[in-house]
């Protein structure tokens, strides 16, 4: 079971005004199970994306920066589970460009109004008779309150459906903020298989909500890491509406700016952490801090360098206090990354929890493993380094490493 | 059980000349278990190390460096397992020092010519009583026929002791190469919790010993990974007695040197590779090359990414022919070489053995599900990725992920 992550059924998922979700079963990744999903946004909406770094990136991939970059008016997403469509060669592209064409047509638009996504097993065609049959029950289902029916639609291995809201005002007007996420195994940054969704009806610019975008996934979605693997397809996206009635929000000097800023910002992280949350096998949580580094990639690299570690992970699965795993993973670090070259380790201290547990290169004095033991029973844990040479931070969020995620990912094609 | 390696029962450890071992039972790892080992080397010998790079390396690690560094010749080698004298502060440093200082007394010789190594748990200090117990009975029992029990005395979470010797001929001379290794799981280079010795009777010049130390690591040691972790121990010694009676070899062109640089590097090959066989929970041997590489750095990358991924790792397990995580994999090297960055997926060709799997961005049209199948049944497994972009090329050695690895490391402590 997914590490405290409370069910959707208990969470109230307002609609946003001017975006419209559909499902369907379209049978592509099993019978019966939502596999299909499309994202209507209305004219006038401001929508921004980021995508993998992975150089063998999928084809939707490639097609959703294209029609991003040439389009200046998005209408629609779909998003398919079942089948990644990476790996796919030529094939894979025009597939992809088939799906959009056959979607423009349904909702008579631009195709490249478009944004297409998949996710799914790699190196297999999509099955475009089934994909291209679900379109149209997926139209017919448009509306804008099925959040819940959308977190559902876009799940590969995930064992619980993620989805999270939240309202703010601006200018004495209600905005709302919704947003599903998708993801359990080869979640790593730049980004995960990995798929996120985040729409708002405040009125945000274009240029500013690229801008935003790009900062809120560094601040959530590339914080987050189950296995070290970096998926081929992973997306965020921001879509804005416009139709809340504040005044349109152009800079970051702008009243309102401060607070849809937070309340994306809450929501993309509550929708990554939730994917880690739903880690293949997860039964921990872990919560990596780094304080006090000189530069940010350096914070980032040593948070990621435990968080990836497979000797610190296999260790928080026996909830076992084996401070040394994380030592070492600290000081491994400076494989990839030149300025921790000359880290000094001796000033470094490391907290479990609130307790010291290492300073000055070894065991804190004060330290007792009973004091270690109580904290690795929580399934919640917080590891703090204090790196004690600057004044950069990051916190890095990932799960620990059981047998069930062995079986997970031996028995996942079969 | 380890991967098709032979054991060492089978295997004739011939000595060289100069070289003396003497192990002891010294109750640091439990109770009758070899557990300590004293390597002394005759005067006149040249002795080259390469060790670890974590920053958070152990107190023997500095004062093998130290020591290396200021004495003209070394004398002895200590080893210990059961506990790595790692992330221990100054008590560390004093405990390694004492130890030298102890057996430098008992041998009569500067207590600069003693290296020092320790293997096992870290953060825990050395339970100096016992240790230093240890080193008489061990002193008593140095002779030249010793690499067997050798072999067992340095073992720790090793499934089968590791021992390999090669002789040659230089100027019609008959010279021996002998060595042994340990190490399991916190295996990625530079290098692992990791132990090698190896040992010829050849004469090479202390300065050439250097240069060929560091390249041979770079060819054997340095191409492994279990789980991508970096110990805060490792040590890979060459020790030449110069016992043997060929000419002195003191450059690269001197006779011999090529015949003399080969048998070292079977020997170091064959002991790196052991380590993989023995990995933690390995059921597979994992063979990645990767050629036509633009340059090393990207070759290695490539290497690593396939050979360190969890999702990779663990569809080896399940004998799983699973492409698209290969293809995943070499995707986002990209995150740890500049130089990937404008790598064109599209001219990339994958092979698993001698079958072509994929090519043009996607599956080969010639693959069959029945071939891929049939190679992933094999404990060999051999993965061939050729970049086709320029000269260069690495191979890395790996083991797959399983159940085991998960138990082994999730139990360890207790």
């Amino acid at each position: 079971m997914p590490v405290n992550l409370p069910s959707i059924k208990n969470q109230i998922l307002p609609p946003v005004k001017g975006v419209r979700l559909g499902w369907a079963e379209a049978y592509i990744k099993k019978p019966n199970h939502k596999d299909m999903l499309i994202i209507e946004v209305a004219d006038g909406s401001s929508v921004s994306g980021v995508f993998t770094q992975n150089r063998f990136c999928a084809a939707p991939v490639h097609i959703c920066k294209k029609h991003l970059a040439e389009s200046k008016q998005i209408k629609a997403l779909v998003i398919n589970t079942g089948n990644a469509n990476a790996g796919t060669g030529e094939q894979g592209m025009v597939d992809a460009m088939t799906t959009c064409e056959q979607l423009a047509n349904q909702l008579q638009v631009p195709v490249n109004s478009i944004l297409p996504f998949s996710t799914g097993v790699i190196l297999e065609h999509l099955p475009m008779d089934k994909l291209l049959a679900g379109l149209a029950p997926a139209v017919s289902r448009l509306t804008e309150d099925a959040w819940e029916p959308a977190a559902w639609s876009i799940m590969t291995t995930d064992i619980a459906p993620k989805a999270y809201a939240s309202n703010c005002l601006i200018g004495g007007h209600s905005v709302q903020v919704t947003g599903i996420s998708k993801g359990a195994g080869m979640i790593h940054p730049n980004m995960a298989t990995m798929l996120g969704f985040v729409a708002t009806d405040a009125a945000i610019s274009q240029s500013l909500l690229d801008e935003i975008t790009k900062q809120i996934a560094d601040l959530s979605f590339n914080c987050i890491s189950v296995d070290g693997d970096t998926s081929t397809n992973d997306s965020f996206i921001i879509m804005a509406s416009g139709q809340a009635d504040h005044a349109p929000i152009t800079s970051r000097e702008d009243p309102g700016f401060e607070v849809i800023f937070q309340a994306l910002l809450e929501t993309a992280q509550y929708l990554a952490k939730a994917i880690v949350r739903d880690g293949e096998g997860a039964t921990k949580f872990i919560t990596v801090n780094v304080e006090s580094a000189l530069n940010n990639h350096e914070a980032k690299t040593v948070g990621y360098a435990i968080a990836k570690s497979p000797l610190v992970k296999t260790a928080m699965f026996a909830s076992d206090p084996n401070l040394g795993r994380v030592l070492a993973a600290i000081g491994y670090a400076s494989r990839e990354c030149e300025s921790l070259q000359d880290l000094n380790v001796d000033n470094i201290e490391l907290y479990f929890a609130d307790v010291l547990v290492a300073e000055k290169g070894g065991r804190a004095k004060s330290y007792t493993e009973a004091a270690g033991q109580k904290i690795m029973q929580e399934s919640e844990i917080e590891i703090t380094v204090k790196l004690n040479r600057g004044n950069e931070l990051a916190t890095i969020w990932s799960c620990d490493f059981s047998y069930d995620y062995v079986r997970i990912n031996a028995e996942y094609r079969t």
